[in-house]
């Protein structure tokens, strides 16, 4: 592990970091505009975001479209290889454990997430993978990056569900 | 969590599961022949395998195109939902971190691999996330399904790798 990778933003204020979230959170917002959960992420590399993402799931009928993944994707095809060694992830969520082992597999440098995530969250809450020693890279972890907007827009999100859905019982009763 | 679905191979035999590792076999020896770590991976519904895939990280320069996330891919066109709760995959090496967590987010059915991993399994090894009740859904796990077989392509690819770079390196040294 280049320890001086993992440093990149060692000196960085959270105003600093919070830029590249704030980046992160128009994507989950891209996201809930087209009633998905609403999670995003961007990569970074020298400064420079180099790709964005946001939760497709529903859309692509397929499980492994969260944000995270989208931007690798993205990464990867960008830089032209499957080191992203140089680079660093804003996600608006705690990464869930495909998404921590895909970061790991990627050999990415830092991981900076928003809100924490009690269900599926393995960057700290139920695991923490990306710190587990016997895998090939431990990538730094630094969450509650704007936490209480990443964790809003989410709450928001079910909120809306669960009206539409008691809204949708309820005309289902009166029909 | 629907018990009878993954009871499909309750009583079936390791005679039963050995001709579907035989077709995940087959896939990592797609992949020995393209340079390529030999994983292999079939996806199983109603009897019948509607996805296979093996590793192409290297090919495709990105780290998530490991055996089990290419045959999720495919399974997902195919049947045109991310819910693979009628499927079953099986793999030639226990899956890592990122599969792992793929397959629990796909919900699939029951996995079953070929040779453990000390290094990234993450499906009873190093961790046991498939069997982890606070996820959503929990997968059935066996491993060591035609263990020897699908270990032996593994050492012998990495044996022969040694062997070039070994050869390589005396190359070098008399140029």
């Amino acid at each position: 592990m280049d320890i001086n990778q993992h440093n990149r933003f060692k000196n960085a204020t959270q105003k600093d970091k919070a830029k590249y979230m704030r980046l992160a959170l128009k994507e989950a917002q891209k996201a809930a505009l087209i009633n998905e959960v609403p999670v995003g992420a961007v990569i970074v590399k020298d400064g420079k975001v180099i790709a964005r993402g946001h939760n497709i799931k529903e859309q692509k009928k397929n499980s492994m479209y969260h944000a995270e993944i989208v931007a690798l994707q993205k990464a990867c095809k960008k830089i032209g290889d499957w080191r992203l060694n140089d680079c660093d992830i804003f996600v608006t969520l705690e990464p869930c454990p495909m998404c921590a082992g895909a970061l790991i597999n990627a050999r990415i440098g830092n991981i900076f997430f928003g809100a924490y995530d009690d269900r599926a969250g393995c960057c700290g809450t139920l695991y923490d993978l990306p710190g587990d020693t016997r895998f090939n890279h431990r990538p730094n972890v630094e969450g509650g990056i704007l936490q209480d907007k990443c964790g809003e827009i989410l709450v928001e999100y079910f909120k809306q569900k669960r009206r539409e859905i008691k809204e949708q019982k309820q005309k289902n009763k009166e029909d």
